[in-house]
C-alpha cells in the first residue's frame, strides 16, 4: 500500500488533479512496491540488459481529487505471458471515508533495450509479481 | 493536426518518452484544436458554470519515442451523449516515416463545477466536436 | 524535515534528476511543512482573499542525484517584509552519507488574487514562518 | 526566438503558471535553439562522452501568466570558462503587449558523464554559444 498527499503541482487551473498526475502516482506506487521488495530501482530502470516499457495504460475516474487529499493506492499484479505483466491500481482518498477515486491498469513488456526484442521477465520481477498477485482479489 | 518535438523533460532515465508525457501531449493537441476553433482556453478551463473533466483515458504504445522526435497528432471527436464526448488521438513520428507511435482515447463529461452534476455540452464545444468528428474516419 | 525518494519521472534521458524536479521537491517540502502546522493546503492555495505567488526562485546543484536516491529536505524561513517571505532549502541524500545535493531559495509575496495588490501575510503563515525561522541557523 | 502557448498542465489550482513550468519552458527554448543550429538533441543529451548538467538556475517573475497566454522567449548565451556557460532568458507575453513576464538564467558545465570530471565544451556547443552571445545585448 502506498500513501501520497495530492500536491499543488498535481492540480491544474480547473482546481482538481490533472488526469496524467493520477497515472504518475500509480507509477510511484509501482516503484515504491519494487523498492519494498529489495529491487534497486536506479539499476532496474537503466539496466542495459533488460527494460520493461509500458505498452498500455488506462484509467477511470470516479470522483474528483483536490490539493491536500490523502490518497492510498493498492496494487495487484498479473503475469500475462513469460514476457508481459500488468499492474492494477485502486486509488482511494483516506480523508473522504476511503472513497474510491480512480482505477487504473498499466501493462508492461520485458525487452532487451538494445535490439528492443521481447525476452522473459527477470527473476526478481517474477518474484515481485507472485508476491502481489492476489493482493486485491 | 498538432506537431510537437519530444523534449528532454518528456523522457526518463530509461531513455524513452515517459508514458504519461504521451498523454500530456494528447491534451496539448486538444487545447491547440480548441484554440484553432476560437475557444479562449483560459476561460474554458476555469469557467465557473461549465467544466469538462476527464472520466477515462487509455493509451497503447506501438513504438518507442526519443528526445528530438518530431511528433504529429491527429484527433477525431465523438459525441457519446448530450453530456459526454471522447477524443481519439493517433501519434506518428514524422522523422520515422510517419510511423504510428501510439493511439489514445480521452473521454470527458460536462458538469457544473459547483455541484458537480452533469449538464449538456456548451454550444461552442458541440460545434468543435462536429467539426472534427470525421477527421480520422 | 521532508523525505522523498527520487522517482523515474524525476529523471531525464541524461540519467539524472531533471533540474526543475528538484525545485518541485522543494515546493513539496513547503506544502508538507504547512500541513504539519495545521494549514489546510487546498484552501490555502485557492483562497479567494489571499494568494502567495512566487516572485523568485534559485537553485545550486552540488552533486548529481539518481532514481531511487533517498532525499531529505530541511527548510528555514525568513520574513522579509510584512508582505514577503522566503524559504531556503538544503537537499541531502541520505543514502550517500547525508551529502548535500542542492541548495535552493524560493521567495513569495502575499497578494489579493483579484486585484493582485500586495497585502500583509495572513496570521497562520506568520506563525508558520516564526516556527521555522531558526531551523537551519 | 521560441514561442509557446501556456497549457492547462503548466497551471496549478491557484490559476497561474506553476513556477517550475516557466523554467521548463526556458529549457524547451534551449533545446529548440540547439536544434535550429543543427544539433541532434537525442544524441546531445545522452552522449556517453559529454554531458552538460545544470549547476545553477534562477528566475524572477514580474507578471503572472495564465492558460492560453502566447509566450515568446529570447535567449542570450555567455561562455564563462572553457567548461562552463550560461543562458539568459526573457519571457514575454505576446497577447499582453509584449509585456515581460519573467527573466531566468540557467548555468551549465561540461563534464565526462562517466567520471563526472569537467572537460572543455564540445565544438558544436561553442559555435552555438558564439552565435547567440550578442542576441539580447
Amino acid at each position: 500500500m502506498y500513501t501520497r498527499t495530492v500536491r499543488l503541482q498535481d492540480t491544474d487551473a480547473a482546481g482538481v488533479v490533472y488526469f496524467t498526475s493520477a497515472l504518475d502516482i500509480c507509477h510511484e506506487a509501482f516503484e515504491d512496491s519494487l523498492m519494498g521488495s529489495g529491487v534497486d530501482i536506479r539499476t532496474f530502470f537503466s539496466n542495459p540488459d533488460t527494460a520493461t516499457p509500458i505498452i498500455h495504460a488506462d484509467i477511470d475516474f470516479l470522483k474528483p481529487s483536490f490539493c491536500g487529499d490523502q490518497l492510498t493506492l493498492q496494487l495487484s499484479t498479473h503475469q500475462l505471458a513469460e514476457d508481459e505483466f500488468e499492474v492494477r491500481y485502486n486509488i482511494t482518498a483516506v480523508n473522504k471515508g476511503e472513497r474510491l477515486i480512480a482505477k487504473a491498469t498499466i501493462r508492461h513488456v520485458c525487452i532487451n533495450p538494445i535490439n528492443r526484442q521481447r525476452q522473459p521477465l527477470p527473476a526478481e520481477l517474477v518474484t515481485w509479481i507472485q508476491r502481489w498477485s492476489l493482493a486485491m482479489s
